[in-house]
C-alpha cells in the first residue's frame, strides 16, 4: 500500500470478525435467528468468515447475488427483493440447491411466480410498517388475507411469516426513539399475525432487519429473525446515527495522492465517484461529506485526521479539504485512506479487495 | 427485454453513432483534433464505433482504463488524471505500445514519474482556468515555468501544450454565458502560452474538453484539441443544461417492475443505486430526480412518460413517482426504462450492456 496505481478497497478482517461476533452473540442472547444481509460485502470470502462465526442462513438483495452465494455453498437464502416472474429461472436454480425464501406483497406476484416455479419455495409476506418503500400496507387487511390465501393455494409456496425492513431506523437520533420504533413495528406485525391466525394461518414468524435497530438495541423481544447487513463493515452513516464507533468501521479505500493545493486547503486523490459512490452525508453542522480521511498506520489506517473530509468527487477525483500543514506533509503518490459514507455502495464499486 | 431477471444497461447504437458523427463533423469544421474521453462508456466496442467514424486518439481517466484501451489497439492515449509515480508501470506499458500522453501541474510529479519511466512520453501542463479541481493556478507564472523546465530537463517527457477541463460549463444556463466562458478560458491559456514562448517553449498546443461547451458552441476557434466524453451517450444532466435533446440520449437501464403502489403514485422497480448510481439532478422546480422513465417501444424505449421520475433509490430498489393510471397499466415483471441522470456513472455500474 506504499504505492498504488489505482484506488484499492481494504478490509480489516479483525474488525469484520468482531462486528460479526457481536451480532451473533446478540442473536443468541435474544434467542433468535441471525440471517445477515450479504448485500453489504457481496463477498463469498466474508461469507466464509460469517460461517466460521456460526452463521448458517443469509439474506441477499437480488436473484443474481443469491445465485452467487448459492454457488458458494449457502443452502438457506432469503432474496429480500419482491419476487417477480422474470427471475423465476434464478429462483428455481437456487431452490434446487437448497432452501430458498422469497418475499412478496401481492397475490398477483405469488400466482405469476408460482406458475413458473418447479421447486418448493418458502414465502414471507412483506409488510410496510412505515418506511413506505415496498410491502403491503398494514391497514390493508383484505390484501393480507388474499396474499396468504394465494400462497396457501399455490403449488410451490409455503408461508413462513411476516417480514419488514424498518428503514426509518436510520433517522432515529436517540435510543428512546429507536425503542419506540421497534415497539411500534412489532405491534403492527403482531396485529397482522393475529389477523392471519384468525384465518387459520399458524406459526407465523416475524423477521425484521436493519443495522441501526439491531446494533443499538440490546433486547429484541418478540421477533424470530433479524436481517442486518451493514454491521459487517459499518460506515460513516452508521457512526453518525450512533450504530457504531469509528473504530468499528472495517472498510476503507486506499487512494494515491495526485495533486496538492495547500493554498486552498485541498488535497486531490485518485478516488472518486466510481470508487466511493456519490453517496454523501450531511452532518448536523451542515457540512456535506463523501468520506473521512485517515493516514496509513501499520498495514491499515489510523484514526481519522481531524477536520479532513472528502468534500467533492468527480468520476475519478476526490477532493479532500484539510489543514494545510497536513497537506504539505504529503507527497504525490502517497497513500491516504477514505472511510466511506455508505459501505454497501462503496464495496459494490470494487471487483476485489485487499484483506489486512 | 420483455422479461428480465435483473436490470440491463441498453445502448442505442444509432444514437451513439449520430452523436459521435456530429462531434466529428464539428471538429473537422473547426480544423481541430477530436480526442474523445472514453470514461463515459469505457467500452472497447463503442471505441470501435468511434474508430469507424474516423477517431484515432482518445482520452482516458485512469491508468487502468488506458491499459484496457491500449490492449484494444488504441495507440494514441491521453491519461487525463494527474500523473503520479505509483502508476509508472502502467505508463510504461502503454508508452511501449503507442503514444502515451500524460498531464501534470507540478515539477515534483514530472521528476518523480520521469525517474520511473523507461519510454518516451508526451506531457501536457494542466492549467486551472476556474474549475478549481486540479491544474496549476493561472496566476502562478513561476510554477508554470518551473514545470515546463522540469519537462524539458526530464529524460523521457516532451512538452505538448496546455490543457484544461472547463467543468464550470456544466452550470452555464445559456449560450451567451457559454461563449463568455469559452473566451475567458482561451484567453487565460493564451496568456500562459505567451509566457512559455517568452522562455523559448514553442509550438504549445491548447486542449480543452467538456461536453457542454463542445456540444453547445458551433465555433471553437483557437484550440488545437477537444476532449469531450459524455456526448457519446448524453443524459438528463446534459438535457437539462441544453447540451442535448432527450432524443439524443443513447443509454437507459431496463428494469423489471417489482411492486405497485398506485394509492401513493409509486411504482417500484428492481433498479437502484448500484445500477443508476446515487447521482441526482435538481430541476429548477425543486424536484430532485434519479432518472426519467420511459415505456418499451420497438426494441428500445419511448419518449419519457410525462410526470414519471425516479425520486428515490436504495441499493436495489428504484421508486418511481407517476400518474396512477400509468402505474395501474403495469404488471409485475413488466419492463420500464430509466434514462440516467449521469450516464458516465450509470454505465460504470455495469460489466456489460445490450446493444439495440
Amino acid at each position: 500500500m506504499e504505492s498504488l496505481e489505482q484506488p484499492v478497497l481494504v478490509v480489516r478482517e479483525d474488525r469484520v470478525r468482531a462486528n460479526i461476533r457481536r451480532m451473533v452473540e446478540k442473536a443468541r442472547a435474544n434467542n433468535l435467528t441471525l440471517r445477515p444481509h450479504v448485500k453489504t460485502h457481496q463477498s463469498p470470502l466474508v461469507g466464509e468468515w460469517m460461517r466460521e462465526e456460526g452463521i448458517e442462513a443469509i439474506t441477499v438483495s437480488s436473484p443474481r447475488m443469491g445465485d452467487r452465494f448459492s454457488s458458494a455453498g449457502w443452502t438457506d437464502i432469503t432474496v429480500a427483493l419482491p419476487m417477480q416472474p422474470g427471475a423465476a429461472d434464478a429462483y428455481n436454480a437456487m431452490a434446487a440447491a437448497g432452501t430458498l425464501q422469497l418475499i412478496t406483497d401481492s397475490p398477483e406476484a405469488v400466482r405469476s411466480v408460482d406458475a413458473r416455479l418447479s421447486e418448493p419455495v418458502v414465502c414471507w409476506i412483506e409488510a410496510d410498517t412505515g418506511y413506505h418503500r415496498t410491502g403491503l400496507g398494514v391497514w390493508d387487511r383484505e390484501r393480507l388475507i388474499e396474499t396468504a390465501c394465494a400462497i396457501d393455494d399455490s403449488a410451490h409456496f409455503s408461508l413462513a411469516g411476516l417480514l419488514t425492513h424498518t428503514g426509518s431506523s436510520y433517522a432515529c437520533r436517540d435510543l428512546r426513539a429507536m425503542a419506540d420504533l421497534y415497539e411500534d413495528t412489532l405491534n403492527q406485525l403482531k396485529a397482522l399475525r393475529t389477523l392471519l391466525a384468525e384465518r387459520g394461518f399458524e406459526d407465523i414468524q416475524i423477521s425484521i432487519g436493519d443495522t441501526p435497530m439491531c446494533s443499538q438495541l440490546d433486547r429484541l423481544p418478540g421477533v424470530d429473525e433479524i436481517r442486518p447487513g451493514n454491521f459487517v463493515y459499518y460506515d460513516l452513516m452508521m457512526e453518525d446515527n450512533g450504530s457504531c464507533l469509528e473504530r468499528d468501521i472495517a472498510v476503507a479505500v486506499a487512494c494515491p495522492v495526485i495533486a496538492k493545493h495547500p493554498e486552498r486547503n485541498e488535497l486531490i486523490v485518485h478516488g472518486g465517484a466510481v470508487h466511493l459512490s456519490k453517496e454523501s452525508l450531511c452532518y448536523e453542522s451542515g457540512l456535506l461529506v463523501f468520506g473521512k480521511v485517515a493516514d496509513p498506520e501499520g498495514d491499515a489506517w489510523s484514526a481519522s485526521v481531524p477536520g479532513a473530509y472528502v468534500q467533492d468527487t468527480s468520476q475519478e477525483h476526490g477532493v479532500i479539504h484539510a489543514d494545510d500543514t497536513w497537506i504539505k506533509g504529503k507527497a504525490l503518490g502517497d497513500v491516504v485512506y477514505i472511510l466511506p459514507v455508505h459501505a454497501c455502495l462503496t464495496a459494490d464499486m470494487f471487483d476485489a479487495f485487499s484483506v489486512v
